[in-house]
C-alpha cells in the first residue's frame, strides 16, 4: 500500500519534502486526557502495553487530534527485560522495577533466551493491528531501548541517579557485562525485524542512559551494539528500506561516531545546536529534534519562535525530522502541541522551496 | 604565609608543579565514617553548616586521612537563597527544600537583599577557622552555587527532574529570571569576596544544572552570569591572585565559551574526553577533573588503570587539576580513596619531568 503522507520515510533518504515532517516522542502520552481515560480503564500499565487493542487506542489518539507525520508503536522500552524472566511491575509515581535483578555473571549466563515473534506476540500484535487502522495515513515507527539502556535497568533493578549499580558491575566484570549486552543485542535485533515484519516502517533506538557514560565508555559499551543492530537491520531489511534512528540522550559529543554506525537518522537533544550537528554529521543521516520540551509550557508565541530559530539554524536542506529533544511532560497544555505541530509545518515550507 | 603544599594554585596559573595535584568535589562527605559521626552529632544538616566550628571538623577530615592537595569549605550550595529569605530545609532522604518558592515577578522584586559578610557571617568563621586549623598546609577553597542553578532551586522549590517551573518562569518572563540573576549575581560576587576576606585562597562556582539549557539558553542564562563573576572577582583581587574555577556540569559542548570567560580553570565532568578538552582550550586555561566518580566503586587496579588513562590522556603539561567529574557518592569505600590519591600522586610525575 503506498502511503498517503510519506515526508518522514523522505526526510530519513535525504529525499526532498514539501514541509518538514514532525512527530513527538511520548506523543501517546499523559498530556493527552484521552489517553489518561484509557490508561484508567486498563488498570495496571503492563495491560495497556500487553492489550494490543488498548495500545492502537492510544497509538491514534494523537493523531486524531494533531497533523503529526508519523505514528509510533504504544509500548514500554522494558518489554525485552521483562520476557526474559526479570519480572517487570510498576509502582504507582515510582517508575518500572524489577523483580528479579543482575547482581553476577551466574545471573547473565542464565538469562532466559527469547523469540519476539512468540515471547512478544503482544508487541507484535499491536504493530499488526495499528499498521491497519493507521490504512496508509502514516507511516508507523516501531522502536526499541538500546542494549546499554536496557542492561541498566536488569542491574538497577528500576531507574537510577547515578547508576552506581550498573557502573560498578561494568567496571568489575567488563567480560560479563559484554555478555549480557551481546545476549541483549541479538534480542533486540530479532525484537525489531519482528516490529518490521508486522508492519512497522521505521525503527528507533532509545539510547535514554548512553549519555551517562565515559567517551570510551560509551564507545565501547553502548555505541558497539548499536552500530552491530544497525546493520544487521540493514543487511537483514534489504538495505535502506527500513530507516532506523538512534536517539543517545546527553549524545551531543559524539555526534559524528553515531553518524558513523551507518544509522538513517540521529535523534539529538536540545542541549545540542542543530546547525552545528549538521555540519559536524554532513549528508551522512538525517537528524531528528531538537525543541526543548519545557518550551511546550510557555505561550503560543514563544512556541513559535523557537520552532522558526531550529528550522533556520537547520537551513534549507531535507534530512530533517522535527521532534522535541525528550519525550512530552504529563503537564502540558494540549493546546500547545497543536501550536507546535502546525508552526513546524507553516514555518518549514519556506525551506523546502 | 606562604602554602607548604602550592600544587593547586601552580597548577592552576599554568604554573609547573612535581605532581599532578589532586581533591575531590564532595571529599567531606558521607562516604567517611568520621563525616557521618559528626553529622549524626550536629542533628540537623542546616546546624552543620552553621557551626563554623562543625563545618571546620568535617572539612578536615578528608585532609587528615589522604595527602589532598586542596581543602574545600563545607557549606551547602543554597546558603544565599536561604539566606534572602526562603527558607531553606531538609526533609530526610529528599534533599534541600525551600518554604518560599519563587512563582511570579513579584516574588523577584521583593527579594530580600542580602549582605554576604552580616548574613552569611556562619560560613565567614568557618571560613576563618579552617583557614587557620590548616595553618598553611594546602590551600582553602571557597565555593558558590552559580547563579543559575541557586535560580532553579529557588523556583522548583527543591531539586526538579525536567525544570518545568524554572524553564516555564524563563521562556515566559525572560525579563523577570534576568532580573533574578542579576540580582544573584551581584550576591554572589559578595559572598565570594566575603570567603575570599575571610581567607579562600581560590574559589569555585558549581553550575549543576547549566546543562539542561539549550545553547542559546545556556550562553543567555547561565554563562554571561558567571563572566560577570569571573571579571569582577578578577578586577577586585588584584587580578590573578585569586584563581576561579567554573564548573558545569553536562557543559562538554560549550568549553571554548566557557573559557572565553577569563576563568583560571573549567571542571569537566567524565563524559568529555581530557585530551579533546585540553586541544579545545589550549592554554587558555587549566582543566580540572575528570574521573566518573562510579570508577571508585570498583578495584584498586581499575582506579589506577583509569588514573593512567586520564593522565596520559592530559598529557605532559602543567594546567591538570585532578578530581572526580562529579561529587563522591556516599556508598565508596574509603580505602579506595587512598588508592585514587596515591595513584594521581604516583603515576603523574613522570608528565612533569
Amino acid at each position: 500500500m503506498t502511503l498517503k503522507n510519506d515526508r518522514l520515510l523522505k526526510a530519513l533518504t535525504g529525499k526532498s519534502v514539501d514541509v518538514t515532517p514532525v512527530w513527538m516522542m511520548r506523543q501517546a502520552g499523559r498530556y493527552l486526557p484521552e489517553y489518561r481515560a484509557t490508561r484508567k480503564k486498563a488498570g495496571d500499565f503492563m495491560n495497556l502495553c500487553q492489550s494490543p487493542e488498548l495500545a492502537c487506542e492510544v497509538t491514534l489518539q494523537p493523531l486524531r487530534r494533531y497533523p503529526f507525520d508519523a505514528a509510533i508503536l504504544f509500548s514500554d522500552i522494558l518489554t525485552i527485560p521483562d520476557a526474559m524472566g526479570q519480572g517487570l511491575y510498576f509502582e504507582t509515581g515510582e517508575g518500572p522495577r524489577f523483580k528479579k535483578v543482575i547482581k553476577k555473571r551466574a545471573d547473565v549466563e542464565n538469562l532466559r533466551e527469547i523469540s519476539a515473534v512468540d515471547d512478544l506476540a503482544y508487541v507484535m500484535n499491536a504493530v499488526t493491528l495499528i499498521r491497519k487502522e493507521l490504512n496508509g495515513s502514516v507511516p508507523l515507527i516501531g522502536f526499541s531501548g538500546s542494549p546499554w539502556t536496557l542492561a541498566t535497568y536488569m542491574i538497577e533493578g528500576g531507574g537510577s541517579k547515578d547508576f552506581s549499580k550498573a557502573k560498578t558491575f561494568m567496571y568489575n566484570d567488563p567480560e560479563a557485562m559484554h555478555l549480557l549486552l551481546e545476549k541483549l543485542t541479538e534480542t533486540v535485533i530479532d525484537y525489531l525485524n519482528c516490529q518490521i515484519r508486522a508492519g512497522a516502517q521505521v525503527v528507533q533506538i532509545f539510547d535514554t542512559w548512553g549519555g551517562v557514560l565515559t567517551t570510551p565508555g560509551y564507545f565501547a559499551f553502548s555505541l558497539k551494539y548499536m552500530k552491530k543492530i544497525v546493520s544487521k537491520l540493514i543487511k537483514q531489511n534489504d538495505n535502506n528500506d527500513i530507516p532506523v534512528i538512534l536517539f543517545t540522550k546527553n549524545g551531543g559529543q559524539w555526534l559524528s561516531e553515531i553518524a558513523d554506525t551507518g544509522a538513517h537518522g540521529i535523534g539529538i537533544d536540545w542541549t545540542t545546536e542543530i546547525g552545528a550537528a549538521k555540519r559536524l554529521v554532513g549528508s551522512k543521516c538525517a537528524l531528528q529534534g531538537n525543541m526543548d520540551p519545557a518550551i511546550l509550557y510557555s505561550s503560543p508565541k514563544v512556541i513559535r519562535e523557537e520552532v522558526r530559530r531550529i528550522l533556520s539554524d537547520f537551513g534549507s536542506k531535507s534530512g530533517h525530522v522535527f521532534n522535541l529533544g525528550h519525550g512530552i511532560t504529563p503537564g502540558v497544555d494540549p493546546d500547545n502541541v497543536t501550536v507546535f505541530v502546525d508552526s513546524v509545518h507553516e514555518c518549514s515550507a519556506q525551506y523546502h522551496i
